[in-house]
């Protein structure tokens, strides 16, 4: 009951399998266990250790059988889970040990992974922004000729179609696509760079390590990022843009069912304890409620940018706390607005 | 991996069993069904039902074995589990099923059963802030008239005692604790208002309703209150207070912990995956974290006050995404200041 | 035009002339200069300076004349003004120079004169809120027995009373008395520690120093709480609270005066430049804004507890960006729902 | 005294003329007198009023002397200035006054007015952005090879170089620009939607209007935004990545000004009043209290995008209050950031 995605009630509301597979322990294990392997033969490739040893060590890396319960210790003790997770991704390598982990350090596998996950996570959101787009576009299709009111500061103002509402809903969401292509490299991208962060033991082959592994693994390259976490606070504000603008589209569909007669008919769901007559706009309500969640969250992203000197256990801790949950409630609201657009059976008048 | 407090590996360093178990869904299903039992009671004690009647409800109600699906089911469809429960309830309680809920609203079940569970969870919290008051002041007996370098602006200044660098993390403790004995009344209150918060088909009988389950239900009695969140919204402000003060602990901590020579000396834990030599202050960091998280979290709470009309879907839910992470993190925050205090060798330098 | 409170238009809307004089340079000013006089009054009554001279130097503070711009100028060096109004004070005092503000420390002065600021803002509001208490009885006394249309999840639900609507506005008003009254001599406390927060330079006579000074200055007494935060920000959470509650009753008052036929009919104001018909509920918006403003506010309040050491720069500059400012925010909203209330000739049908 | 950047002691360290300047009243008035003035123009141009007509309107506009007295009651009676600015517009068009704001709305004016202050600010930031790459690029030519404690977890562990530490604080400038270069023409866009955003007073010709007006006024053309906030809550979330990344550079500065011996030695400012040997690093602290600051506004921001219908008041309103502040912070916050470099006389050890 702590996290409403995940409860066994709640999750039936907040809930978004697609997303949550992407932060399962299966998944970030699978990013963590893929940065070493992919470390260890870009050792190789780059003659920082001997090829097949790296290798082997890759090999190893990839077959080892991790004990979960020894990670949760491990975390317990140090605060991150990579230590207890090296130490037995060593102990599995057996004597290519050498080539595992050496010259890394915690934050590149842990920072790493995260930037998978923004990439996989990224991708989804972007297939389900587009599909909205295409709902709304069938309603306008379907109804945008009809009249609705419209509404300024709460008040009747003057007529328009159900077209001008709609429009203001779907308009953003060409921009968020622009604004994902752009934020994306600067998130999902490597981070490498060992103790702290000068690539200092890899002999000046920092650079060819990075680019090797990148290639590996599917991210972006570049300059190491373990201090500056404006790649993923701009991944946070991107989540809180989009879930703030489906929360207009709930917040206008929680008022347009409220008036008499109503500007909206809804198919599904919605059933009071108390009374059978009424019809509650549940999904409408939900964009309001996640948009204003990312709205509170956004805000401890951009305090973790106070990342102090070469790794700041607090900040980054932080992070942790609050990105998985914001992009759960941003995936939710897309695909809430999506069933939304599904449920609408009626809007505004025939002229 | 969503939530940090119930990760397999995260949740060695974040989680808090105790203050889970008052969050899980056996825990919650416990007090809801508890409500129904209670309401049933005192609708016979009462006189709005008949006594056996009402008797064999309450005894059908605790006995019922409840399908979590279907709540799961009910909830993605009405936005909360209520009516699905009262559902299965009533079938449960077959003819006596006119002493089920009626008259009553999914909102008076949900919010008592938080009632109850800031109540619960208040109890493990206080009991924790005495138990740090006891470790701070066996601390301050035996390091207390060591010497340390009084630093204001992040400058070295004058020197002062541990005592007194170790009274600013204590004074604060004993206000917590009045602050709980005055505010808990106000948020571990029975909520019963029927359908608009007017208790309206308890035909005059609404208060003595009210006192009765309050009694069996050993919550607070007073007017309804599904509709101002002043009560909940103190509570969360009391939960950030206090781990904000033990972010102050943990910052201080961190900082001793880098000088040069070291004014504290901890044992247990911190490994770096890449650093033999380096040893962390895990639980110093997550004090830090906590409190920032917190300090976040409060802006939802204060933002779901403006909760219009007699129930607001949005605010509501709001509240449920963000109020047990903050009693999860207050609770860590105690848990992991009273297990640092016990990690302290050394403060200061012997004088 | 930074500050909507102080801005030459916006002003008209947001602004609060009696809270703002109470954060006046003037008043500030004054408080300062009373800490300092009171200081050295209370140096000479401890027996840490000579009478006569404690007197001639609290006089010659009292009569100082200040140089605004050389405070500007200190400010921007030190971080605070205390420097230069000390060194402007000692040049006043002349031979009595040893008098002042010697063993007291920038933080004392500031801190203090917030203290006073707390209490003599804490006490307006009060008034409000009571003048408040007054209105809605006055409206619950004359439309109180009217129908409305009970409203959940922005649906219609029941019927309720007028008088069912405005209890939950005024509900909350009490318990914020009570709060206040409990909250208050925790923050309107004096602080004095000295440079760094042990009254170290009182030779043993500090609690005699500060109940002294704390007499005259009209402050609770008590220990110093340079770094322990909770009393302010306890008191940024009351005033959030406040206004949260009147934002539910802005929400409230704009929803019911969309509906048609309207709930409520409001006199004066609200024009539109584009549609002479329209009439929008502008002070009830304004109870919303102002609401959403706190809720933001206050998370900064309580990152600011994370005081590091015997005195943070950081984090204490933060309380100066917004405490200020959520006093004069809950000052308006307490302002503008006593003028709402003028402003309803009719709420609700007759029945 | 209520905001910071304008306080008469305050100010000194807060206070920031050159983005002040674009907030200011006159500036204000200036840009919705351009408003007025182009779209009397752009009606003439595209024959939706006489041309002649148009012109002499637009010339008295241009002429008019505004009574800012009546704009501050016009606002406490209507929510903003534009409904009395325009009255008086009207009144010095005379007979012209056919051509003066008929088809426009009050949201136009004012978003428009914004559009261009965040245009012209967003330039001030920009120059900034560009002088502190140079100050850091001169500071890694002048110490760059000389050696530092690399820190991680508040804890000593490997020496870096002061490049290294430099990089972290210069590297997320390049990617500010680079996003400021895209979000910039979704900012500062001209608003035109008339009363209900629909440009349904313009007979078909409301694109033609608005990208003459968009030509003339030096703003980017598009469809209306009256309802979808997206564009400004980028803009806002830009601002606190700025001032984020600086508050990393002046937390790690504060933290290297505390180690004995010092990493970095600062020259001016910093006075104690009680300790004539400290030197406080207030620009530093500055830093760390912006960047706070900012993370805490930049929710509101994103509360705001919750904007109903086709315009929200109350919204809009949270908009006023905090975005000039936010412009302010990462404008005064560059601009310490440039002062500090200036005062470093020295980083790090000689190798």
């Amino acid at each position: 009951m702590i996290s409403v995605f995940e409860n066994p009630w709640l999750g039936g509301l907040f809930g978004d399998e697609e997303i949550a597979a992407h932060w399962s322990p299966e998944a970030q294990l699978g990013h963590m266990i893929r940065f070493e392997a992919a470390y260890a033969r870009a050792l190789g490739a780059c003659g920082l250790a001997e090829a097949a040893m790296a290798e082997r060590a890759a090999q190893a890396i990839e077959a080892a059988k991790i004990d979960i319960d020894d990670l949760a210790r491990g975390t317990a003790r140090d605060g991150l889970p990579v230590p207890a997770l090296v130490a037995q991704l060593k102990t599995a390598a057996a004597e290519a040990r050498g080539a595992v982990h050496h010259g890394a350090t915690s934050q590149d596998v842990i920072d790493s992974a995260l930037a998978c996950t923004l990439r996989d996570t990224g991708g989804v959101l972007r297939g389900r922004v587009e599909t909205l787009q295409g709902e709304l576009a069938a309603l306008r299709d379907r109804f945008g000729d009809r009249a609705l009111m419209g509404r300024t500061r709460m008040q009747a103002a003057l007529p328009i179609t159900v077209a001008d509402r709609i429009c203001g809903w779907a308009l953003p969401l060409g921009d968020h696509l622009d604004r994902l292509d752009r934020l994306l490299p600067r998130a999902a991208r490597l981070q490498l760079g060992g103790p702290v962060g000068t690539r200092g033991d890899l002999g000046g082959q920092g650079a060819a390590v990075a680019r090797h592994m990148a290639g590996a693994l599917d991210l972006a390259s570049g300059a190491q990022w373990h201090a500056r976490r404006d790649g993923v606070a701009e991944f946070a504000g991107w989540l809180s843009l989009v879930s703030g603008g489906l929360g207009k589209m709930g917040q206008d569909i929680c008022l347009m069912a409220q008036q008499e007669p109503r500007e909206i008919a809804l198919s599904g769901g919605g059933g009071s304890s108390a009374m059978a007559h009424k019809q509650n706009p549940v999904l409408a309500e939900l964009l309001v409620t996640l948009a204003r969640f990312n709205a509170t969250q956004v805000s401890a992203m951009h305090q973790a940018l106070v990342h102090e000197q070469e790794r700041s256990g607090a900040a980054w801790q932080l992070e942790w706390m609050v990105l998985p949950q914001m992009t759960m409630a941003t995936g939710r609201a897309l695909s809430a607005a999506i069933a939304l657009c599904g449920r609408i059976e009626e809007i505004g008048a025939p002229v």
